[in-house]
C-alpha cells in the first residue's frame, strides 16, 4: 500500500553514488589520497572566515528567542532586502524584497519555480548535457520532461532543435549556466538568442514561456570568459540560487529564488511561494543560517583553486589527444571518451585509481565528466595515472 | 498562466496572522508590553546553553569542508544513530537508523509521511480541533481531507464520527496529541481504542491504515497526566517529530519522521523518503543543525514556564465561568467562548487588548485558543484585562 511511484524510483541506482561509494572502498584499502576521485561535487575550499564569525557572534551576542524563532515563511525581511540590494547592484535589475524568496538551496528554489508555473501535462525543456536531478524535479509535479540534444561541439545551445521542440505545450525552459556538467557557460550571444525566441513564441502562443535559470556555479567564472546575467535579457525569468559552492557551504542548504521585477505578477508570484511551500513542506533555511550568510552576501570562498585546477587538467587532457570544450567556469569539466561506451572508458579508468563519471545519464553518452574540486597537488599527482591508462588502454589513439 | 490553486490560496487570509499583525500595531501604540498577545505559539524559553555551546564549538573546531559539506540526504548517520538509540530507550522501541529520516521539521516530515502512503483520490482523516496548516499539507497531495467532528466534552476522538467515516478510501489518519489548539494528550484508553479499530479495519479492507502522528508537543506535558506514546500502541505509525517546542528553535527547522520498525516494509519507507525529496525540493536539515542538536537530544529548555502559566489562565477561566477542558499539555488552552458566535467574542476582547484566537479555522467554532508562551509576569497582568472584558461584556453570564 505504498506509494508505487516512489518505490519504483528505488531501483535506480546512481552511478554517481556507485562510483563514489567505489571510491570510499578503494580509498580504505590503498589510502584515501591515492584515489583520484572526481566523481562528486563537494566544494575543496573552506567558508569565509567571516562566515564562521558572523554565526559566532549571533549565537553569543542575539537574544536566542529573537535569533531562533519562527522567521517569516518568505525569508526574514531584512535578508530579503540585503539580497535585492545586492542584486541590483551587481546586474542593474531593480529587486526588490517583494521579488525575493529565500529556499532551501537550489533545489528548493527550483521546486518552488516549477509550481508556480507548470502542471500536470505542461512540458518542461531542459538542454542536454543536464544536471541528472532534473529529471525527479520535473518529473514529480506532473509535469513532462524534454531533453533537447546537445550541441557536441560548443555545449552552448543546439538551437535547430530547440525550436522544433518548443510547441504550444511548453510552459517553462530549465537552463543552468555556468553548467554542470559541461563546465560551458552560455554566451551574451546565446542567451540573446534564446531570450529572443522565448519571445516571438510567447507572443505567437498567446502565453508566457518562463525561463527557469538555476546558477549555482554563477560566481565560479574563469578569466576573461563571457557570462551574462540571464535575468537581463528575458523579463520572465526566474533567478534560482545557491550559496553551496560560492561559501562552500553545500550541506548548509540556502539560497533563494529570484523574480524578474520586469515579469508578469512577480510580487504575486512570490508570495505564492509562500502558498506552495505550505503543500510540499518547504519552510524557509534556518533563521540563524539566513542571518549569518546576509553578513556575508558579497563574499565567496577563495575560488581561484577551481581555475588552476582546470588549467592543469584541460592542458594534459589536450596534450593525451581528448576532443575537450575549455570550460568557463564551475569545477567540472566534459570530455569525449575515447571510445563510444563511455561506461566502458570509465570502469577502464578505475584499474587506475581514477574516478570519472561516464555522462549518460547527464544526456551525453560518449563523454564523460570530471569534478575537480579536490586539491592542486592531488590534480597533479593524478595527471600521471591519466596518461598511463590512456596510453596503456589506447595505445592507438 | 500561473498556476491557479497556489494563486486562488492567496485570498484566505490567516486568522492568526490578522490578530498578530493587530498586535503589533497594537503594540507600537502603547507599548508591546501592554498587549496581550495570546495569538503565536512561540516559544517564550531560551533554547539550552548547551546547543549553543555545541553550535561554536562546531564552528570552532570542526574541519569546515566536513562541517558544511552535502550530507546524506537521509540525513547524517550518527545524527540518526543518536535519535534511534534515544527513542529505543525512552519508548523501548527497538529503533534503528534504518527507520529515522531527518526532515526540515515536523511539517517536512508530515509531508514526507503523506506522500508515502497517499495518493490523488485517498482519503485522509483528521479529528477537530486541529492545526489549520493540515488542511494545505494533505490537500496539496491530491488526497481528499475529512474532518471527524470534536467531543467537545473532552477533546478525546469522537470515536462514533469516527467508526462511520472510517470507509475503504481511507489511507492514513492524521493525529496530533498533545493537541494544537486543545492542549489535550490522548490517553492511553483512547489510543488503544483507536488502534483496536484501526488494526480491525485494516483487517476487513484489506489494506493497511497508517498512523501518522504529528508530535512537537511531545516534551510539554503537565504533571500526572497520562501521555502514552502512539507507536507502542499501533504497528503502522510514523511519528512525525519537531525540535521546535522543545528546545525552543523553531526558526531551525529541525526534526525527523521515525518510522515505527514494526511497520510492513520499515526500511523501505525510508528509502523512499529520499526519493520523495527530490521531487518537493527537500533537503535533510542543515548539517550544522543536525550536529548540534544530537549533542542535546536528551535536553529540553525550561518548559515549566508553560504549566505554571497555564495552572494560572485555567483557575481564572473557571472562576470567570468559562467552560474549559483542563489541558494535559502543550502551550494552548482552549476555553469555550460566552457567545455562540466566538469570533464577535475574540473581537470584543481586543478592546480590553487581549488577543485571543477563535476556533473556527481549527474545526471547533464556538471555541478559542490562547497560546499562552508567555512571560507569566504578563500572563499575571492580563488576568484583570479579562476579568473586565467578561464582567463588562457579558455581565450576565
Amino acid at each position: 500500500m505504498l506509494v508505487q511511484k516512489y518505490k519504483n524510483m528505488l531501483s535506480g541506482k546512481s552511478v554517481i553514488r556507485q562510483l563514489s561509494e567505489f571510491a570510499t572502498a578503494r580509498g580504505q584499502e590503498i589510502g584515501y589520497e591515492n584515489v583520484f576521485d572526481y566523481s562528486l561535487g563537494n566544494p575543496s575550499v573552506a567558508v569565509p572566515q567571516e562566515f564562521t564569525d558572523a554565526m559566532i557572534r549571533l549565537l553569543q551576542e542575539k537574544n536566542p528567542m529573537e535569533l531562533h524563532g519562527y522567521s517569516p515563511s518568505l525569508g526574514i525581511t531584512s535578508v530579503r532586502e540585503a539580497i535585492a540590494a545586492s542584486l541590483e547592484k551587481r546586474f542593474g535589475i531593480p529587486y526588490r524584497k517583494e521579488h525575493i524568496f529565500m529556499t532551501s538551496a537550489a533545489a528548493g528554489a527550483i521546486a518552488h519555480a516549477l509550481r508556480l508555473v507548470v502542471e500536470e501535462g505542461d512540458e518542461v525543456l531542459i538542454f542536454a548535457p543536464f544536471f541528472p536531478e532534473y529529471r525527479p524535479y520535473i518529473e514529480l509535479t506532473g509535469a513532462k520532461l524534454k531533453i533537447v540534444p546537445p550541441d557536441t561541439e560548443t555545449f552552448q545551445i543546439n538551437f535547430t532543435a530547440f525550436e522544433e521542440m518548443l510547441t504550444d505545450k511548453v510552459k517553462a525552459i530549465l537552463i543552468n549556466t555556468p553548467n554542470n556538467p559541461s563546465g560551458i557557460v552560455y554566451s551574451t550571444e546565446t542567451v540573446q538568442k534564446l531570450a529572443d525566441i522565448l519571445r516571438a513564441k510567447s507572443a505567437q502562443y498567446g502565453h508566457e514561456i518562463y525561463l527557469i535559470s538555476d546558477e549555482p556555479y554563477r560566481e565560479i567564472v574563469f578569466a576573461g570568459v563571457d557570462a551574462p546575467c540571464v535575468s537581463k535579457f528575458y523579463e520572465n525569468t526566474m533567478m534560482c540560487y545557491s550559496f553551496s559552492k560560492s561559501l562552500s557551504l553545500p550541506g548548509e542548504r540556502i539560497g533563494y529564488l529570484a523574480i524578474n521585477p520586469a515579469c508578469a505578477d512577480a510580487e504575486t508570484m512570490v508570495n505564492m511561494c509562500g502558498q506552495i511551500s505550505r503543500g510540499i513542506g518547504h519552510n524557509c533555511p534556518p533563521s540563524i543560517i539566513q542571518l549569518a550568510v546576509c553578513d556575508v552576501l558579497d563574499k565567496t570562498a577563495d575560488l581561484s583553486v577551481y581555475e588552476t585546477n582546470m588549467n592543469l587538467i584541460y592542458k594534459e587532457l589536450k596534450s593525451l589527444g581528448f576532443t575537450c570544450v575549455k570550460p568557463g567556469g564551475t569545477f567540472y569539466i566534459f570530455p569525449k571518451a575515447l571510445e563510444e561506451d563511455s561506461i566502458a572508458f570509465c570502469n577502464k579508468a578505475l584499474k587506475y585509481d581514477l574516478i570519472l563519471v561516464p555522462a549518460d545519464s547527464f544526456g551525453a553518452p560518449g563523454f564523460f565528466r570530471m569534478a575537480y574540486c579536490i586539491a592542486t597537488e592531488k590534480v597533479e599527482r593524478s595527471l600521471a595515472a591519466l596518461r598511463k591508462f590512456v596510453e596503456t588502454e589506447y595505445p592507438n589513439r
